[in-house]
């Protein structure tokens, strides 16, 4: 069973008669009278990251992680908690010392407060990351029109490239390498695009389990289809060059997650301020594809104008 | 090192220029002009509930852990979010089913939502609980007076006794194992008490660690100490019962913690409006000492008239 079958069948008439709750199916809680936005998320190793060896690295991404769904809804973050559980290994000095510095440089850079938490003793190494912020509305899911052109921001596919370095299945020289496995720990985020998104964004996502699954996710109440064009989708320098060398496909670099890029579709009348609010910033927003109506099925065009079908999307937490 | 060094040393300047995290020493965190309480805990198998047999009373005792947070603030609880991290087998049919029903009655009980969450594969089961709850202004720790009297809700020790039956160090019948191993998963909160607590109590801590404990931590940065009789703490029938029947110490099953009742101190002057409280909501609250000077040291007064020195005082979360 996955995570959506299990909320389905067992947790979403839990949250009814509490329009806040979004059913359940967005990546935040909002509470538009109290102003209300709310992310909880868990972050354990061997799935969401893959061993504590660079703690400073691991709980910068692991923060990241969770700021990135109130940044994508147009939400700055605000407040902070983090319960980890580990092992005494875990809790040693130095550690502790890089945890501490990691956080207090992720506070200067996105303005966050580190508000309470928790540490529990436990032989498995995890951490539960709740992120507040305020804001009179977001940016939900499932709000895409159709004939909405879709954006991403930044570059994709770096990330996993990175984790790919990491876990040894590709190699790469010193210089790749320090790159990718940066881009890996270290996504970067928008945080000054986010108050921009909710004058154009129709409906968004960060993109954490991969750009056709998130995609899906995105719209999987409403009766849309899409159509991307995989050269449109944004990649790095390094990425075409370890395409390159590696002979790697493009289309499984793309779609793999953990890129933490902003995901979203607005009509196509907010082309030009898109276009102007992303040089304004210098941030790289890239229009990927269009949302179509359900009688077409949706389909990505490669680059010699032939349509793939994906036999693994991206990532589902399966149960 | 304990979990108060960890936080003074690494965790305590990353809240600094923050008031609302009340110093990261209290079980929540206010942020007064939004008018916002939270609280964050995390909840281990083999640390704060001995196994998974019965999923059922597991998740209600761990909701009501993390309300009783902010209901012993002077705070309703109104959102709820839940992170489980566990294997194959915790997020089995049967138990999910199970949690859903037993999360439907706590939401009844306590007029509580749940707002989201998450769920992870890991092979140590754990749960995250993040407590939501809005209030003008809430009760904090170390705002006792001198001469303070302390008040305890509802009996101690039941908890534990229940505990050390589950785990076979003390053996009962049927009808007493039941009786205690409900107190054990069920702890009593007391909703209806907690806007009026608002009205007299000077400072205030639920008693998850042992009354001792709890009470040192309720003015851990004050120049104060206290004076226990221990002939007024209550217990219930049942464990005078045991007592008797096990030839076991009150002192020592009373401050051994999980008995979720509400700590609090209040001026000498509130005695009757306290005692009339309890007797139309139907709650026991025992005055069961008070607070003096730090010319004084702390004490214990048994039932003999002797002070009595704690070698382990509660439980210290130890790293």
């Amino acid at each position: 069973m996955h995570e959506f079958q299990i909320i389905k069948k067992y947790f979403l008439k839990l949250s009814q008669n509490n329009k806040s709750s979004l059913n359940l199916n967005d990546d935040v809680f909002f509470d538009k009278s109290k102003k209300l936005v709310v992310s909880v998320d868990t972050y354990v190793q061997g799935v969401h990251f893959i061993n504590f060896k660079k703690p400073d690295l691991v709980i910068k991404k692991v923060i990241r992680s969770s700021i990135s769904d109130l940044i994508c809804k147009g939400v700055s973050p605000k407040y902070y908690f983090i319960a980890g559980s580990g092992n005494r290994n875990f809790f040693s000095k130095s550690n502790l010392n890089k945890i501490s510095k990691s956080l207090k440089e992720e506070q200067k850079k996105y303005g966050i407060f580190l508000c309470g938490g928790d540490t529990v003793l436990s032989n498995k190494l995890s951490f539960s990351v709740t992120s507040i912020g305020f804001s009179e509305s977001i940016i939900q899911r499932n709000k895409a029109k159709i004939n909405d052109d879709i954006y991403v921001t930044g570059n994709l596919g770096d990330s996993y490239a990175g984790l790919s370095i990491l876990k040894k299945n590709i190699s790469a020289d010193k210089k790749l390498k320090k790159y990718f496995e940066s881009k890996y720990y270290l996504p970067n985020l928008h945080l000054n695009l986010t108050k921009k998104l909710l004058f154009f964004a129709n409906t968004s996502i960060d993109i954490s389990d991969g750009l056709i699954t998130d995609l899906e996710k995105l719209i999987n109440k409403q009766n849309l289809s899409f159509k991307l064009k995989l050269k449109d989708v944004p990649i790095s320098k390094n990425l075409q060059k370890l395409i390159i060398l590696k002979k790697l496909k493009k289309i499984s670099l793309i779609s793999k997650g953990d890129d933490y890029e902003i995901l979203f579709t607005a009509n196509t009348s907010k082309s030009r301020i898109i276009k102007k609010t992303a040089q304004s910033l210098g941030i790289k927003i890239s229009k990927i594809g269009k949302i179509c109506s359900n009688h077409e099925k949706s389909q990505i065009i490669d680059e010699k104008g032939k349509k793939i079908t994906l036999k693994n999307k991206g990532y589902y937490h399966k149960f």
